[in-house]
C-alpha cells in the first residue's frame, strides 16, 4: 500500500505526537459545494451518487480539492445496510431518507439477516478502493456506518423523526423484538466495516445520530452495548497499521465516561459540552473528535477564528484532539467559510503542539 | 384566599417533608384525552381556547377529573408574549406555532417593547383568576411561560425548527442585537409572570425548549443569564405564601450545576439524566422535577409502575422530587396509562417519605 503523505489525524486519534490539530469537517462532501451539486445532477439523484464508485469518489475528493482537509471521509449514507437488508431506502424531498418497507411485525424482523458487504454492500467496497487510489496517499481515508440503534430507528420507524413512538414502545413493551434486531445490526455494521478496512478505510466511525433520544438507562442497553460489540469485533489493524475506531452519539455528552469505556479510540462530541472539560473527564482514555456549533460558519471568518481559538485553548496543550464540527456541515454554508476554518484550525493549533517534533 | 388542600406540589418544591412525591404531567390538558379534543372543536381552534378565559378554565380542569394529578397547570401557550408583541401567532396544520410577522430587519428589533399583561395579555391573567376559582383550593396552579431565547427563536425563525440558521447566525454575528431582543424579552416574562402570580398563580415555571440547542457557552451568555434575571425579578411570594419558580432546559443536563445556581427553587429534567446522579450533582441547592420518557406511557402499565419505581428508587428518601415526564404527554397516549403513571407514583413513593409526618 502506498505509505501516508499526511498521517496527522492518525496521530491524533491514536494520542502520539502531531505539530498541529487534524480538521476534517462531518459531510464535508454535500451540498454546501457547488461542485457537489453538479456531481450530483449529473449522477440524477443522492442514491445514485452513493451507489456509483465513480461519481462517489468523485465528491469524496471534491473538498480536498478546495481545502487542506486531514482526512477524506467515504462518500456514502448511514443507511447502507438496512437497504442491502430489502427494506428500500429512498429519499423523499425534504423528508430525508425513509424506508419502502420499514419492519411491521415479528415474521419480519425474525427474516432479518447480515447482509454480505461481498454482494449487496459490493459498491461501497468498491467505492472505498476507488476513492483509496484516487487519494494516492495524501490523507487517510474514514469509513462509516450508522449505529445498530441508529439503523434500528429509520428500520422500525421507516424514517427519522423526532418522537420515535413505534421504536420506543418497541423498546418498552417488546424489548428481545428491539435487541434481535440489534444484534443483526451489529454484526452487520461489525462485518460491513471490516470489509471498508479489508478494502482501503484506514480509520472507521460510528455514526449513533439517534442515541441521544434515549434515557440514559435506554442508551446503555439499546444503544452503547451494541457498540461496544462492533468495536470488539472491528479489525485494529490492517497491513501492520493501526485502523481507529471513532464513535459519536449526538446529544451523548452526558454519557461521556460509559462511551469512552467501550474500547473505541476517539469519541464525537457535540458542541452542548466544553471540550476541556470533556477532556478532563475522559481524555486520558481516548481522543476527542469536535466541537464547533456548525452555525458558527454562518458567521465572518473573524468570529469562525476567534470561535476555533476558544475550543483549541480549551483542549489545550498536546495530542489527542481531532477538530470537526459537532453535526454535519449545513447546506448552507458558504465554502470560504469552511476555508477559514480550516485555516484558522491549522494556524492556530500549532503553538498548542510546540512541545512535538 | 381559599386554603390549600392539598399543598404536596409546594411543600416538594420547597424541599419540605411529604407524605408521597407529587405528580403532574407537562401537556397533561392535551389531545390525548377526549374531552380536550371536543372543547377544542368547540373553541375554534387552538388559539381560540388559549385566548377564552372559560375554555381555558375548562380544559385546565380536565385532567382533574381523570387523575388525582398533584396541580393544575394554566392551559395557555409558551408564545403568548411575543404574539403580545404584535409578530401575529399563528398555528399551521402539522407545522407547530408560527408567526407572521417574524422580526425581519434592525428597526423591527428596536421597536419591541414589553406587553402590558393588563392589556394584550389580559386574557391569560383572566384565566387564572377564573382557573383559581374553578380549583377552589383542590391543588395549586402553575403558571409559565417559554424562556427569552427560546421565544426569541420562534421570533427571529418565525417558528420552531432544528436547525436554529437565522438565530445562531444573530448570535454569533450580531449578538448585541440578540441581547436587545433577550433583554426585553426577559422584562417581559418577568412582569408577565408577576401577573400571573398577582392572578392567582402559585408556582411559575420557565419552559426553556430550545436553549438545549445552543453551545455550553452560548447557553449561559444568551438563555441561562436572561432566566437568572427573570427569577431575580419575580415575587417570591403571594399573600403570605412563597411562589416556587422551576426552570427546565430540555437537554440542559450537562449544564445543572449552572442551571441550579441562578436562584430558581427547582430543575426541571428530561429522561437523558439519572435522577439520582442529578440529585448528587445538584439536590442539596434545588428540588428536581422529572423525569419519565413520555414514550414509557405507550407501553403497558406494568412496564410503566416499573419505571416509575426506578426513578422513585433513583431518587430516593426525603422530598424534592416532582414526578413528571422530561417533556410534554403525547397526543398518542392512551388516558388510562397516565393514569397508572399516576398511582404508581401516589403508591409507590410512599416508603421514600416514610420518615416525615
Amino acid at each position: 500500500m502506498t505509505i501516508l503523505k499526511n498521517d496527522t489525524l492518525l496521530r491524533a486519534l491514536l494520542k502520539q505526537p502531531v505539530e498541529y490539530t487534524p480538521v476534517w469537517l462531518m459531510r464535508q462532501a454535500g451540498r454546501y459545494l457547488a461542485e457537489y451539486n453538479a456531481t450530483r445532477a449529473r449522477a440524477g439523484d443522492f442514491l445514485s451518487l452513493c451507489k456509483s464508485p465513480a461519481f462517489a469518489t468523485e465528491v469524496t475528493l471534491q473538498p480536498l480539492a478546495r481545502f487542506p482537509l486531514d482526512a477524506a471521509i467515504l462518500f456514502s449514507d448511514i443507511l447502507t445496510i438496512p437497504d442491502a437488508m430489502g427494506l428500500g431506502l429512498y429519499f423523499s424531498q425534504g423528508e430525508g431518507p425513509m424506508f419502502e418497507r420499514p419492519l411491521r411485525n415479528e415474521n419480519e424482523i425474525h427474516a432479518l439477516s447480515v447482509p454480505d458487504p461481498a454482494a449487496e454492500l459490493r459498491y461501497v467496497m468498491d467505492a472505498v478502493s476507488e476513492i483509496r487510489k484516487a487519494l494516492d496517499g495524501r490523507v487517510p481515508l474514514i469509513g462509516f456506518s450508522g449505529s445498530p440503534f441508529t439503523l434500528a430507528c429509520y428500520m422500525v420507524e421507516g424514517r427519522g423523526g423526532t418522537e420515535f413512538r413505534e421504536i420506543k414502545t418497541m423498546l418498552y413493551q417488546r424489548p428481545e423484538l428491539l435487541h434481535h434486531i440489534l444484534g443483526i445490526n451489529a454484526k452487520a455494521v461489525t462485518t460491513y466495516l471490516n470489509a471498508q478496512i479489508e478494502s482501503g478505510a484506514q480509520i472507521v466511525m460510528i455514526f449513533d445520530t439517534w442515541g441521544g433520544a434515549l434515557s440514559h438507562a435506554a442508551y446503555r442497553e439499546f444503544s452503547l452495548q451494541y457498540m461496544q460489540q462492533i468495536i470488539a469485533g472491528l479489525k485494529r489493524q490492517h497491513d501492520g497499521i493501526p485502523v481507529p475506531g471513532i464513535v459519536f452519539t449526538k446529544g451523548g455528552g452526558l454519557w461521556l465516561e460509559a462511551i469512552a469505556d467501550i474500547g473505541c479510540d476517539a469519541v464525537g462530541l457535540d458542541w452542548t459540552i466544553d471540550i476541556g472539560e470533556a477532556r478532563q473527564r475522559v481524555g486520558m482514555k481516548v481522543a476527542l473528535q469536535g466541537n464547533l456549533d456548525p452555525s458558527v460558519l454562518f458567521a465572518s471568518p473573524e468570529i469562525i477564528t476567534a470561535e476555533v481559538k476558544k475550543i483549541l485553548t480549551s483542549y489545550g496543550n498536546g495530542s489527542g484532539h481531532v477538530f470537526n464540527l459537532g453535526h454535519g456541515i449545513s447546506q448552507f454554508t458558504p465554502p470560504e467559510n469552511a476555508a477559514a476554518l480550516v485555516e484558522a484550525v491549522h494556524t492556530l493549533s500549532r503553538e498548542f503542539h510546540s512541545g512535538s517534533t
